[in-house]
This record gives structure tokens, C-alpha cells and sequence, in this order.
């Protein structure tokens, strides 16, 4: 099957070489806004050929949308139209504000609204990567929503790359990506930025920083073109994990001014609570 | 050279394989509190033999402190009156109250305060692993106020171990181990205290959590045995530091309130700049 994927980057780059590789896409059709990730797209060998949307979408049976989630709904109202055969899948971290986009475009069966929970702090075709997605989740909301055929073909895909599927309502997603994911961008963006306002001699960063410090600030690397649109369409489930996450903070701050190292041992045995969950 | 190890978990069970690799150990004597750690030292082949305090030290070339922080000021008033030739040497991450436990002590000269800035979020005896500290620094505090051969045996043993060496005061030290250790610690816990807080469907945590949710709350594992002790020997910059992170946190949260999105694309620009300073 041809696929078009639209956004050569992180996560269209990497689904090519994992389609290509698992034997799904016989081509690969790249669309891409940017004059250089198109270039860097066939250097690297991500894509067969770049095209023009139109004649992309026209040649494909699959299309994959991999482009900030502030762009999908636009996407959608291009392309739903020109489509009756074709999958139309996205990949983004929010699904509220997508799939009310698609509900209101013509041919809304064709559509698929996926998650695949992958991603590093690298962004654009070079951060693309082979054997991406092995082991993780891919979630498929509100799949009542789709043609059967469509929804069958995304759980192919995802299998075949090694991922479990989960299926949730797009309201439940975003609230679990919220806390799951969102929250801990949020925390390394701010610790970068804590570090580079109070710490002034960065040398010293760069000699202490221990694996831990490195883990924690990681992902403050992330691209702002991304997670700035997943913020805002997620705006309220994000806010709310943000508050209980300053007042978690503030807890822990009181611990320290009045000495009472009792409930910050407390604190922190809850906190280890999480190896239950996470080994 | 006969080394006395005391305390035999992450770091002192660690050292003592580096050391015996490195062929700078001819023989390990290892002393823990704990009934549990003495035995599974000896069962984990970390330890030639555990013995009691005073007969391990006066056997010794080297010992080693490398328990919480919290026990290091009594374990020197008990240890340096009983050394002339030895060196004694901790590895602890706060070194402002180390220096002045140990400067209130005879023999302070064959004291070095050192902490090689290296460790996982796994504690005890069957969390030591071999090849720890490489490529990692090594901080040695108030070298002047010990002796020349007793620095040195330290550098060797650093150097050996493959770690680049740093000499700080402890004052420094303390201040830089807050922004690049310390804080990454305590927003990982309160990050853990957030999601068990909130998230009531432990199954969705588990089946979604990505590598971006596991890198960032990694740390949130840690032992409260050793990290309360720091926190509280390091608490005026832990809580500076505190403190301009809850403001950062804040400056993200007001940007959502407001839906300032262009400043909240500045403020992540920003943080992208740990670029420049974390590979």
C-alpha cells in the first residue's frame, strides 16, 4: 500500500521507516511545509518522493498526519473531502479537540483518531529513528466513530510495530496524557529553566550534572512548535495536574522551612509508591 | 592496600567492586548497621569479611563513609581519634556540615570530603553495580585543610575509577549539588505525589506511561533514608532553589490562565537552551 505521511519529522519519519520495514508501505509519499525537511526527508531515505497535498493524498490508501496538533483540524477539512477508499489517521498527543475538527468534516468514517505514546526530545527528520514504538501504548478514541475497515487497518499498523493497543474516549485520553505525559514536559521546562536563571556559572552544570539531573531536564529539550498546541488544546486537564503539582511542591517546601522532616520522609515513601506502578 | 568500606549499599557496595577491579583494593572490609546488608554483601561477593567499626578501621589503609549524610559527623568523632596513618574519605552529597563535623575533630588532616557525583534510584547492597563513576566528576572539598598524601591517595583513586576530578569549597559545592541534584530529586517526587494524588486508574498510568513520564519520575524511587538527611543539611539552597522553580512553575500556569501562548513559546524557547549546556 502507498503511504502518505504528512510531517516528515520525530514521529512521520520514524512511522516510515517502521511501515517501510514491517512491510506495510511498498512507498512512501512525503508532504512537508518546510523547503528543508522536505530535502532532508529523501536524503535520509524517509520518503520515496515528496508531493504536493493534493496529489499526495490522491495516490495514497493510507494517509498518516504527523503535524503539530494545532494543524490537524485544518488537515482534516482539506483532505476528508477528497477521500471515499482512503484511511486518514493522525498521531497527536491530543484527541478532544481533534476529533470535534474531524466530526465536523464530510467523510468522518474514513478518519482515525490515534495516539501512539512514542517520542523523544528531538524533533524534524533527522531525529527519526528506526525501531521506534516497539513496546508502547497506541490508544484509538472514539473509534465507534470510524468505518470498521479503517479502525481495522490503524490496529494492523500498530500491532505490526510492536505496540498494545488501548481504546479510550477522547476525553479520557487527554486527561491521562495530561498526567501521564504533559505534566512531566511542563516540570523539565521548568527546571531548565530554574537552572539557567539561578545558575550562573554553567560550567559548573555542565561538570556536576549526574544522570539524574540529565533524566529529569531531558525532555525541557522538546520542541516549542509541538507542545505549545498540545498545551493549549489541552489547557484544562493540563492546568488542573499543574496545580496539584505546585501544591505537591509546596508541601514538600513547607516540609523544609519548618524543619519537619517527619512528613517529608512521609512524602517521600508515598512517592515511592510509584515502583508498584512503574518497575 | 586494605580498604574499610562502612555502609555497604548503592555507593559503598559500588565503590568496593570498582576498587577491587581497579586493583586498588586488596581486600574489603565491610561494615554496615544493617543485619540484611552484612549478609548480602558477603553474599554478593561485595565484601571479603564484615566486621565491627573499630576493628575494620585499625586494620585499614582506606575507609570509606558511605552512609546517609546524617551519620557521617558521629561516625568521624568516633573514627579520626583512633588514626594517625590512615586516610578517611566520605561520599557524601552535602559537604558544608561534613567539613564542620570534621574540623571540630582531632586528626581533621587524614579527613578528604569528597563526593563522586554519580548514582541510580535503586539503594542497598543488590543495587551496586560494577563500571559505576565513569566519565562522571568527582568533587573534593577544603583539600587544604587535609593532607597532601591523603588528597592524593583520593585523585588516585577517582582518576582510577574513571571520574574527572573538581576541587570546590564546600559552601560551592552545596550551593551547585542543590541546582543539578537536589531539585531534580525533589520535583520528581512531588511529580510522583501528583500522579498517585490524582490518577485514580493505576492500570492507565502503567499502560501509558512513555519514556518521557518514566525519565522524569525516575528519580521519585529514591531511598528517604539517604535523601531527607540531604535535604535537610542542605536546606537554605534547596528551598532558594525550591522557590524559583514553583515561580517558574507559576509563570507556565499563568500563561494558560491567560492563554498568553507567545510567552509560553518564549518560556520553552528558553529552556531549550539546557542544549547548549546537556548534549
Amino acid at each position: 500500500m502507498k503511504v502518505c505521511i504528512i510531517g516528515m519529522g520525530l514521529i512521520g519519519g520514524s512511522m516510515a521507516l517502521a511501515l517501510r520495514e514491517k512491510g506495510i508501505a511498498s512507498a512512501v509519499i512525503g508532504v512537508d511545509a518546510n523547503p528543508l525537511h522536505r530535502q532532508q526527508a529523501l536524503e535520509l531515505g524517509l520518503a520515496d518522493e515528496m508531493r504536493e497535498l493534493d496529489a499526495a493524498v490522491a495516490e495514497a490508501g493510507l494517509v498518516i498526519l504527523a503535524v503539530p496538533v494545532n494543524a490537524v483540524g485544518e488537515l482534516l477539512r482539506q483532505i476528508l473531502p477528497q477521500v471515499n477508499r482512503q484511511v486518514i489517521m493522525d498521531t497527536g498527543s491530543t484527541k478532544q479537540q481533534v476529533c470535534a475538527s474531524a466530526n465536523a468534516c464530510v467523510n468522518r468514517n474514513r478518519f482515525v483518531a490515534t495516539h501512539p505514546m512514542w517520542g523523544t526530545e528531538h524533533s524534524g527528520p533527522a531525529a527519526a529513528v528506526a525501531n521506534a514504538f516497539v513496546n508502547k501504548a497506541a490508544v484509538i478514541c472514539n473509534k465507534e466513530q470510524s468505518d470498521p475497515d479503517a479502525v481495522a487497518l490503524t490496529e494492523r499498523i500498530y500491532t505490526a510495530l510492536g505496540m498494545h493497543l488501548l481504546y479510550m474516549e477522547a476525553a479520557a485520553h487527554d486527561l491521562h496524557a495530561a498526567y501521564v505525559s504533559h505534566i512531566s514536559h511542563i516540570t523539565s521546562f521548568a527546571l531548565a529553566n530554574t537552572v539557567l536563571e539561578k545558575e550562573k556559572e554553567e560550567d559548573a552544570i555542565f561538570e556536576l550534572a549526574s544522570g539524574g539531573f540529565e533524566s529529569t531536564v531531558r525532555l525541557a529539550k522538546s520542541n516549542p512548535a509541538m507542545w505549545v498546541p498540545i498545551f493549549q488544546q489541552n489547557k484544562e486537564n493540563v492546568l488542573d495536574v499543574l496545580n496539584e503539582h505546585i501544591s505537591q511542591l509546596r508541601k514538600i517546601k513547607s516540609c523544609l522551612e519548618k524543619e519537619n522532616f517527619d512528613y517529608l520522609r512521609q512524602l517521600i515513601e508515598h512517592a515511592n509508591e510509584i515502583k508498584r506502578i512503574l518497575k
